[in-house]
């Protein structure tokens, strides 16, 4: 029995399951030449599947409505009919919220799960890791002795730029929604001090005691009032990675904030929109580096995991809500 | 008679007369070794002054009270005990708002009248070309066939960064806020299209109307609404550069606007802060290049010049209200 997740219509504000329809089919699938049959062993939900959710211009491409969710999937090969795989493969690729579907292996990486679990592929040493990697390289240049604010920084794709930074030797200060996840940011990622912004009074007032010569580098994955109160301790020639607007995702009217212009031109600042699909010419040199840093164990990482297929929608909600620690999976 | 404009009081919202107070001072004056005498015959009046007159933090440092304004002054020397001046050399420089100064030669550029008038010094061969030219191809990156999108287009900096983008072959689009700008932007200085904001009833559909393709570039003097209507339209991998703010240089309270991290992440876009001082090493390549498109005819300018030395803060005032068009100069 295959089971796929459709998206049934476009969320409007924050997605609900009532956005997908579950499909059964009890047709045996059968492969031809060049294809290979795949079963989904984990599934990863990410915050960036809203966007592709709404039908607004985006250059992530929108997602069609009454077709299967895609995202990135880790599969086990069980029937080849393509010379580059083989039964009993594990590969990682964009792949439909599918128990089991056929491909042709275009755009499939395999992957080894003896040299690590296979869910860090979807993580630390997948799009994740990639991402925080590139993005903090390519956009933040980062400097030893700089000082970086990391938003969303328990998140999967913060708590690995916290720790990038701290190998690069940075100052660095993570902000968080709980208690707990500042505790963690702290002992388990090695952060230099985090903020909780739902207990903060301040937090403009809060990064000035921490950084009291400002901030060079801010990786953001949140935007709204967070950012704003980033932008007062900006440096000069700082630099702002864009790399999600966690908090507007779901926000049915545009959203306002401070005018960042002012920031920018009085400390000739550069804020830059950041895709992980653009820097693919960077993946061979950017994944060696994280796959060193984790077998030498300075890359450590958090994932949530949540069991069955049937959860796949759930997971997703709850990463709007925080749920999450570290990177959301699904494991079928 | 020596006359001096001082900061009187730094300005709440839009600068009046009052915040400035004229000096009168009958002492003769005298220089000593390596100093020279000089005589002000030129003074530039600029938007970005307004910042300097606030006591906010800013990387460009703020006026003191009861000291002499200072901007982009031409003098001339009457008189010399510094081996690098003679009488009658004239020279450009940051000066005081003063009709006869002393000065021991530091930072001042001599220029020659008989190659542009001299007044040009301050415009397209001065900081202002140099701001157009550097902002736009340091940030910019343009590539012909690319479509730019510049506000603040009839100011001194605007209408030569159109320019300068219609020699590198980009499609040029203006906005300014009178119908009799706009039709200068396109008769004078060859601007493919221009939107006057103060008629136009939807700006984001008239540069749709006019950018068919997107926008490429969006040199931005003025921040604010007008912004906001570009931000619809940009590209994939957008360059904004953020050189002014003319908007809300005089407001009291931060401005809001549209949130731009959307806008930015969707579009892999970049915006960042221009201040033309970061670029001193190139302003050898860039003066040469505009002196030789200026000889060439390629380059036109439009001055406003206020005559007299009382008329100073007055014509500074005025900038805030359109009154200018082009580089805005008061001839002593």
């Amino acid at each position: 029995m295959n089971k796929t997740i459709l998206l049934n219509n476009r969320p409007e504000g924050k997605p609900t399951v009532s956005n997908f329809e579950f499909l059964t089919d009890n047709t045996e699938i059968e492969i031809k030449k060049g294809e290979i049959l795949l079963e989904t062993a984990y599934v990863s939900v990410d915050p960036y599947l809203r966007g592709r959710m709404s039908a607004a211009k985006s250059y992530v491409p929108s997602f069609e409505l009454n077709k299967p969710v895609q995202s990135g999937v880790i599969a086990k090969v069980i029937a080849s009919k393509n010379e580059n795989f083989k039964e009993g493969d594990f590969v990682s690729g964009m792949l439909n919220w599918q128990t089991q579907q056929v491909s042709n292996g275009e755009g499939l990486l395999k992957v080894d799960g003896s040299k690590a679990p296979l869910s860090t592929y979807l993580g630390v040493l997948g799009m994740t890791g990639l991402t925080a990697y590139l993005g903090l390289n390519q956009i933040g240049k980062p400097v030893a002795g700089e000082t970086i604010v990391v938003s969303g920084a328990a998140g999967a794709v913060g708590s690995i730029v916290g720790q990038i930074a701290k190998i690069m030797g940075l100052n660095v200060i993570g902000i968080a929604g709980t208690d707990e996840k500042i505790a963690m940011l702290k002992t388990k990622f090695g952060f230099d001090a985090g903020i909780n912004y739902n207990t903060s009074k301040d937090i403009n007032a809060d990064i000035k005691k921490l950084a009291p010569n400002g901030v060079d580098i801010y990786f953001d994955n949140v935007g709204g009032p967070i950012s704003d109160a980033v932008f007062f301790n900006i440096n000069r020639f700082a630099r702002i990675i864009i790399c999600g607007a966690i908090s507007v995702y779901n926000e049915t009217e545009l959203p306002t904030s401070l005018s960042v212009q002012p920031f920018l031109v009085k400390n000739s600042a550069l804020m830059q929109g950041f895709i992980v699909s653009n820097y693919a010419d960077k993946f061979p040199e950017a994944m060696k580096q994280l796959s060193t840093w984790l077998l030498e164990g300075k890359l450590t990482y958090t994932e949530t995991i949540i069991d069955g297929f049937d959860n796949i929608p759930n997971a997703f909600i709850d990463l709007f809500e925080g749920k999450n620690k570290g990177k959301m999976i699904v494991k079928i």
